[in-house]
């Protein structure tokens, strides 16, 4: 089975890839950006694919939600993957030389507050590996990447200082994707689903949430994404603690439909904690 | 007065300082960032600050949403601001020589489709005008920035394409921010609240809109924000069509407070459409 991933070497979607995957003799499909990891799988380069869609600090990865949006693709499985971050530097470095800390943006945003005591400045790369290699190829003591204990590992630097994130408790939750949907009969945990109204009324939200709590149906995620047409109209993620195989998750599909919204079922998973 | 706002010469954020503060005698208070923005007017550094808070095409920007969680502050305007994005180069650069492009992360968001078309690179910058600003200083012909109008202005750079966002319609909204609140009493068109619930009980935000929907209180945006304290947990920025000077608001406020969520009042405000 071929996985696609957001792959430069180190980053946290490999260390995902490679822990969830452990069982299965795998080929791999490193992909430059979430966008192409989609496209893989849609287009049959890869059977799979692996992409973070909500962080603890950050909150929704846009990219990703906008790329269900536009691409005909299932989730099929959700995997909670706890992130710690790490100040990366050359072999010898100290804290206190360090003068600018380089990193993806969220990975950045996760750590503003160590970035603001320590008034360092930052600048942006592609990915947390990316940032890794890049102290390590640039060998400049005065620079740090914000990356994670594997990065360090693969470009051999030094863990100048550990946990600098915000919060201790910092989880990236990554979903895997499929062209295919998965056997709805089985039994499943969970189920997203993508609702776009088709009208723009006042109340719209509250009225499809209105839906899952008549039915006892608990949520566990909403996202609402811009339509892109018009500022203020909304598509909305909404994800139950129910699967497709209940019966209650069907009639729910089906009363939204019958309200005139258009709903595109993601697929009906379950969660595995790495 | 002192106004703040995100200051690189040329940004998006200057020309909607410049224009909707137009009519009075002003002293500006440029920032590196958002959160310097926020917390200029906090310090009373500046007596206001004006930050974007949503786009058409990228949605809410977090870093501000995140801004008004952590700071004492209040919102007294909201500003719609059109949103053309250009491609910006050296004068007598020709659009099939250019295979890099830079700006920042959302502008380069909101060109996707330019960007995957015309199978350039891309490179992030801190804001649109230091990407139109390193064009020009770095004098390569193959490079151009995504910018506005305005930056083209005020770097002298040609506008190579126009208008090579996703999307036509694309709006940026700001909102203009201050210590002190405003006077809840005279007549204002919209409030935003930001309720944090006590508890996580399930279908908590189906109970939220309830209440505005019992009362017929159109809302206009609703934004769930990560507590940052465990994956699930959100605090829920609220904004209705209504002013707080009217009954129904105050009734509002009153009932989810009675729920036993915390309820700040972010402010009443008008809009102006520049």
């Amino acid at each position: 089975m071929k996985v696609a991933y957001l792959g430069p070497q180190g980053s946290f979607s490999e260390e995902a890839a490679l822990r969830y995957f452990a069982d299965q003799q795998n080929d791999w499909h490193k992909c430059d950006s979430i966008v192409d990891v989609l496209e893989a799988v849609e287009e049959g380069i890869a059977d799979k694919g692996i992409v973070p869609i909500e962080n603890s600090i950050e909150g929704t990865i846009n990219i990703t939600a906008d790329g269900l949006l536009r691409h005909d693709l299932f989730v099929e499985a959700e995997i909670i993957f706890p992130v710690s971050l790490h100040l990366l530097t050359l072999k010898g470095a100290a804290l206190d030389e360090i003068s600018e800390v380089w990193s993806i943006v969220p990975a950045l945003a996760q750590c503003r507050d160590f970035i603001r005591k320590s008034k360092v400045k930052s600048r942006q790369f592609d990915s947390t590996s990316a940032a890794a290699q890049a102290v390590k190829n640039q060998e400049r003591k005065d620079v740090a990447a914000i990356a994670s204990k594997y990065a360090a590992e693969v470009f051999d630097l030094q863990i100048t200082k550990s946990g600098i994130q915000d919060n201790a408790n910092n989880h990236t939750r990554f979903v895997v994707i499929s062209k295919e949907n998965t056997e709805v009969s089985e039994p499943k945990t969970k189920t997203m689903l993508l609702i776009s109204p088709t009208e723009d009324y006042s109340g719209v939200l509250s009225s499809i949430l209105n839906v899952f709590t008549a039915l006892s149906i608990n949520l566990t995620w909403i996202e609402s994404r811009p339509t892109k047409k018009q500022l203020g109209t909304y598509h909305f993620f909404v994800e139950a603690q129910n699967g497709l195989h209940e019966e209650k998750m069907n009639k729910a599909i089906t009363i939204l439909q019958a309200f005139g919204h258009d709903v595109r079922v993601l697929g009906s998973y379950n969660t595995t904690k790495l």
